[in-house]
């Protein structure tokens, strides 16, 4: 069966995109990785929206985005898995290909999380959670992560150092993206003594809400390599599903899911975590990046506190390099365009072309993204030929 | 290739629940087409939700079906394509089986149209049209239908008897299933003389809102072949979209993305106009039926009129049987729900299990599933052995 290949990459910028429509940003992302592509437009036979609707006046969303980067009559479809809605339309575009309907299709997520007003906002994503017993509760997005944490620390002795060390890793490298929402360095001190949002979590331990959009176009085996150019294959596609209750879950120190989807993933693609050199992982407070280290087997489970401090996961530092373009930390954090965003990044290292950020002889990389409080994990492994 | 083909179906009731959450909805739905199917719940691998979230206060909507279905740690995703969901759904499911990652994949139809106010659901409803240039101006689902009925009067000579016919047919179907939300038979003066809404619709050319959920179970070749009885496959999916703006369709008498959907499935499936004995098609108003006999190729261009007047689309009228269930117009449209539901009815119509609504010797099937106003149309096809 045919492999599927990337063939463009596109990446918008990440803000308050209050100059743009959600068409806008995606087009901004599309035209960057059709030129990438160096393809024709009419060669793409179908697209894939990533993105959470609700945040949008607009309906029917899809249709709108096809229609305003010129793609009617080809079909479009929009998938919606919370904060993982991007690697979801990755994974059916991605089965698109393979059951050979499909031979080109662009991937597009595209998310404004500034359009409705603030109250709505949190109004919305305060019932990502279980809504009959649990968001009536309080349980917020902060609050569910708060609690990850503090079981963190409880089993493995984490500290908030070490949950710091991660923004300052993540800032640091986010200073080099110019996609970036922050583009600046921080410091540990400076993490560790900002705002308490919900004990043990501050604000630098927070990801931020932005606009964006991002675009990968896949191809068939066929059609990637009469594209001329090295390849960089989607060799591995994970998904797993937990309860949406904490209540029910095993501990709340791991994603199941996760732990499920990466599996999956390094099956498929035939590797395991010591062949990953670079990975984006869903960085939504700095325990998850913690939590990940362990949950994708680049650690063992409770020592991810230590990675981090140790510095493994940063570029050359002697373990799997991770969140190299910032992460949602730093990048901001557009929620269905996350997860192409992550795509992004992983293969522009694959290529070579990720400049000061580069992660030296990167040649499988992993992306790991999750969906509402880990009710969904996608994990998608990529090789170059 | 594997063939995918239909193991098991399951359909709610469909009309106003205020007995159950939209999970409960799902699992009605589920269990049908899981006793249905005779298999165990751990042998399906991956889920697929087929809605449009944001007529839920639940957000994350997928994860609680997922959770309350009990198929963690299974995959799954939503699709939407305002109500055309639930084929976005079948087709990702489909492409999931033909790609070899699942070998068989729950479909599930849900929607809740009376969980928020009605307010908030006209709110709603009136953004699904283009945004910036056309909602602004008041335009509405019954608005654009009204247009497109204008357009073909004044192309075609049709009536608005025509038009009554349609609804006095799917009525009468509707009476004849115990889970349509209208089960009574209307008469053609009652159409004609009920409430304008928009001229020359009036209150009977218009489908209603309902809540309610259906479930598909589609399997690959061999787990469908050794399931041991009847298979009806899935042999073709088509899929188009066209503008969101009416302002940039050629005419407003059909729908590009129909005829385009329409020729890909008959394509795909090997199978012509012709060949079909029952077709479920998205008469969310009279017009829209009248328009998909042409569009799919039932009659000629402009005949859709005539073709319902002469009682072509009922059981043994000489044509094709179109909503043979009641259609949209007397089983309720649940938006996400409906596209699976006209699943349901053909695999039941090609099993031979329709009983009173039953198409003699039909072999041939297929579902005309449209989401807003033909910015995406999905057409299947469905074959028995």
């Amino acid at each position: 069966m045919t492999r599927v290949g990337v063939i463009g990459i596109g990446h918008g910028i990440f803000g308050r995109r209050s100059d743009a429509t959600v068409q806008e940003l995606a087009f901004e992302a599309f035209r960057e990785a059709l030129a990438d592509a160096g393809i024709e437009r009419k060669e793409i036979d179908a697209s894939v929206i990533g993105s959470v609707p609700e945040y949008h006046k607009q309906r029917s969303l899809a249709g709108v985005v096809q229609e305003y980067l010129n793609l009617n009559p080809a079909p479009t479809w929009l998938t919606e898995v919370a904060c993982a809605s991007g690697s979801a339309a990755m994974r059916t575009a991605w089965m698109g290909i393979k059951s050979g309907v499909h031979q080109i299709v662009a991937v597009i997520g595209c998310q404004k999380m500034t359009e409705l007003s603030t109250p709505e906002i949190l109004a919305l994503m305060g019932r990502v959670g279980e809504v009959q017993w649990e968001s009536i509760f309080g349980t917020t997005f902060p609050g569910y992560y708060a609690m990850f944490a503090h079981s963190h620390m409880h089993a493995f002795g984490t500290t908030r150092r070490q949950l710091a060390e991660v923004a300052v890793k993540n800032h640091s490298y986010g200073a080099l993206n110019p996609k970036a929402l922050f583009r600046k360095e921080i410091t540990v001190e400076k993490a560790l003594e900002s705002e308490p949002v919900a004990s043990p979590l501050h604000v630098y331990d927070c990801c931020a809400n932005a606009d964006g959009a991002a675009c990968v176009i896949l191809a068939s085996e066929d059609r990637a390599r009469a594209h001329g150019r090295k390849v960089v294959w989607l060799d591995g596609v994970g998904c797993a599903t937990a309860s949406m209750s904490v209540l029910r879950r095993p501990n709340l120190y791991s994603l199941p899911s996760a732990v499920e989807a990466a599996q999956q993933a390094y099956r498929m693609a035939e590797v395991g975590p010591r062949d990953v050199q670079v990975a984006e992982v869903h960085d939504c407070f700095s325990i998850a990046e913690i939590m990940a280290y362990e949950d994708l087997g680049f650690c063992e489970k409770g020592q991810g506190g230590r990675y981090i401090e140790e510095r493994k996961s940063y570029i050359g530092g002697g373990g799997v390099a991770v969140n190299v373009d910032g992460g949602l930390k730093a990048k901001g954090h557009p929620i269905g365009a996350t997860g192409v965003s992550m795509a992004v990044e992983i293969v522009k290292q694959l290529r070579g072309a990720a400049e000061a950020r580069q992660v030296p002889d990167a040649r499988v990389g992993l992306t790991h993204n999750v969906g509402g409080i880990g009710q969904y994990t996608f994990v998608h492994v990529y090789r170059k030929d």
